[in-house]
């Protein structure tokens, strides 16, 4: 197992790739033809068997690691797992971020034009599911020459789109590693995706999603909808930690303005966030979140749900992450293992809640590297190191 | 033990008390007179020995059991614990509830007129903390000739009143009755309670406080700022088992209208607050929450803040309450006990989160039944019955 200098994929390049064939989607609505956006790290090697897919959670994108050539501040959202010598080795695997449809990213989405009317889709985009986004990452797939993946990976709704594939497209998937994820959410992970939305949807300036024609931007919903995600995506001990009561005063000021560190980290994550995130996009991805439920169709019989897969497994969860629980991802290895699948499950202990899937914790890290390291055996890629 | 027949405490009037001397707040500022209201369940007795109050927490008021006259469908929101036969039987004790300043159910609050400028006082009411609030209800216990409390009680925020009571009065309170509280609030409680806030005075029909002078009221922000309250109230697994993930219809709808129970049930629940409940006083409320820590002031040192305390204390918490959890209850015994006092703790197991403290859980009711038995006993109120 190496563990030598690890380094960034340095600079990468946006690609794009246009699919004109309509798609169908889960809800019968079919779209006309789309455009995905995709990174790509490391090289396809010559029998085109060293392809891992990365599949993006809520907010983030096709850029999973290195820095923009235009802006060489802004770091992919897992740099720490994919590059020279990290756990997701670039040196062995060709690996491919790619912007799901309807996000706010470059791939088609509500900021874009509709064909059929000339402006931008808004609420007229689609209601899509993480079966479409699996359906619409296939032909990307095809286009990349790629028919079997090494690897699907993802974190959170990643996980789900990773869990997709393995059903879907079972011959195209011969690892699948579903990170901090669950096999449905439950009521109450349903109900503040409810509150950030309604908190979108009521903006004043939300304009019945047509924002993009008056110029302006639900900036106060979606600020409130992020804060409400990042609540969930921290342990209630990590913020314990991290903020405490920590005051930014010497003493209380008796108002509503920013008194304690947590206020003030809390509004800045929305505001920043407001600044670039999309408010439909918002709308569609928490939707897509809440539809997932692959059960539903076999009578919430999960190992039914899940018996096409003839995939192997890694499966992972943190200790602290009350979003999606360990038990949450025990009823994926139980629902696995009940169907005979080789499945590799890890229980990390680690203090950060939901968001340590994204963080560099060694355990966790290494765990991830090992299996790597057993599907580069699988495949004969030790070579290429 | 009495488990006779319970009955309502019937129809009740509202009372009213206005004092004329200034009261001084914690935040340095004066209020200029104000007026409480209350009811009361029961008789006072001869040596005014038998006399309970009840706090209240975020949401409620001084109705706490009956009905109102005006409205015989408005039942108060413990009159499952207060009444005739009940755990706190108005057959022994001379129960008052009382509305805190700055709530909206009729206490001198935002709502009110400010005698200094003739408007009402909207954004200019004072930050009050729940030490003011102990401090204006010492007040009404004065008029009401109350030298003694046989006992304090409250629930959650109420809990807090109940503790400051035995700290700032420790003469006036017999027993003290701590339900389901903290002895301060988490990096995550604040947290939530900042989105809520956010959620309202980010609503343009906030008017930074003085929408009652627009003929608005910020109901966007009220009915977000509920929705995040309710999801604290509930345990995941009272909302799994209530809501789970049960359709409104009967197959996905594909849009952001509501297709889960859980969703229908939170707007709801949104609409129905932000019909009477006032935006300021959700503001004020939420922030004396977060400025509660009696242990601020002796260096985070729990039981040197309650040291002044003489009162046995009932402590008790539920199982599921992930908000204030039986954690912050086992600090505040630790602390009691460390300072010898003579503390009942009970850690009752209820599925229902938070709520548990205002619903009719059969060993819950038992134990405080089984609480106020000693009192009478001690008391020798027995012979009422």
């Amino acid at each position: 197992m190496s563990q030598s200098a690890q380094q960034s994929v340095g600079v990468v390049e946006t690609q794009r790739m246009r699919f004109e064939a309509p798609l169908r989607l889960s809800s019968g609505a079919e779209l006309a033809g789309y455009e995905l956006v995709y990174e790509t790290y490391g090289e396809l090697n010559a029998d085109r068997s060293n392809a891992v897919l990365v599949c993006h959670a809520l907010n983030a994108s096709h850029h999973v690691a290195g820095v923009r050539a235009d802006d060489p501040k802004d770091v992919g959202w897992w740099d720490n797992m994919v590059g020279p010598g990290k756990p997701l080795d670039t040196d062995r695997f060709f690996v491919i971020g790619v912007n799901n449809l309807g996000s706010c990213f470059g791939s088609t989405g509500p900021m874009s034009i509709n064909p059929a009317t000339g402006r931008r889709y808004g609420p007229d985009f689609p209601v899509v599911t993480v079966e479409d986004w699996v359906h619409a990452q296939a032909r990307l797939a095809d286009g990349l020459g790629i028919e079997r993946f090494a690897a699907v990976m993802g974190g959170s709704l990643g996980g789900m789109q990773a869990m997709a594939w393995s059903c879907l497209y079972p011959q195209r998937v011969a690892h699948c590693l579903v990170i901090a994820s669950t096999p449905k959410l439950s009521a109450q992970n349903i109900a503040f995706n409810e509150v950030a939305r309604r908190a979108i949807i009521t903006d004043p300036e939300f304009h019945g999603g047509r924002f993009y024609d008056h110029g302006v931007v639900p900036r106060r919903g979606l600020q409130v909808a992020r804060m409400i995600g990042h609540i969930t995506y921290l342990s209630d001990d990590a913020m314990a930690e991290r903020f405490g009561r920590a005051l930014k005063h010497a003493d209380y000021g008796f108002s509503f303005d920013v008194e304690f560190e947590i206020e003030s980290y809390l509004r800045y994550q929305g505001e920043k966030f407001s600044d670039y995130f999309d408010a439909n996009t918002y709308l569609l991805i928490t939707r897509a979140l809440d539809y997932f439920d692959p059960a539903l169709a076999h009578g919430g019989d999960l190992a039914a749900a899940l018996a096409p897969a003839s995939a192997e497994f890694f499966v992972a969860s943190f200790s602290t992450d009350w979003r999606f629980s360990p038990q949450r991802s025990r009823e994926i290895v139980a629902a696995l293992l009940q169907n005979g699948r080789d499945v590799s499950y890890a229980e990390v202990e680690a203090p950060h809640g939901h968001d340590a899937f994204l963080l560099t914790d060694p355990q966790y890290h290494s765990l991830v590297r090992a299996y790597y390291d057993r599907i580069a055996r699988q495949l004969d890629l030790g070579g290429r190191r």
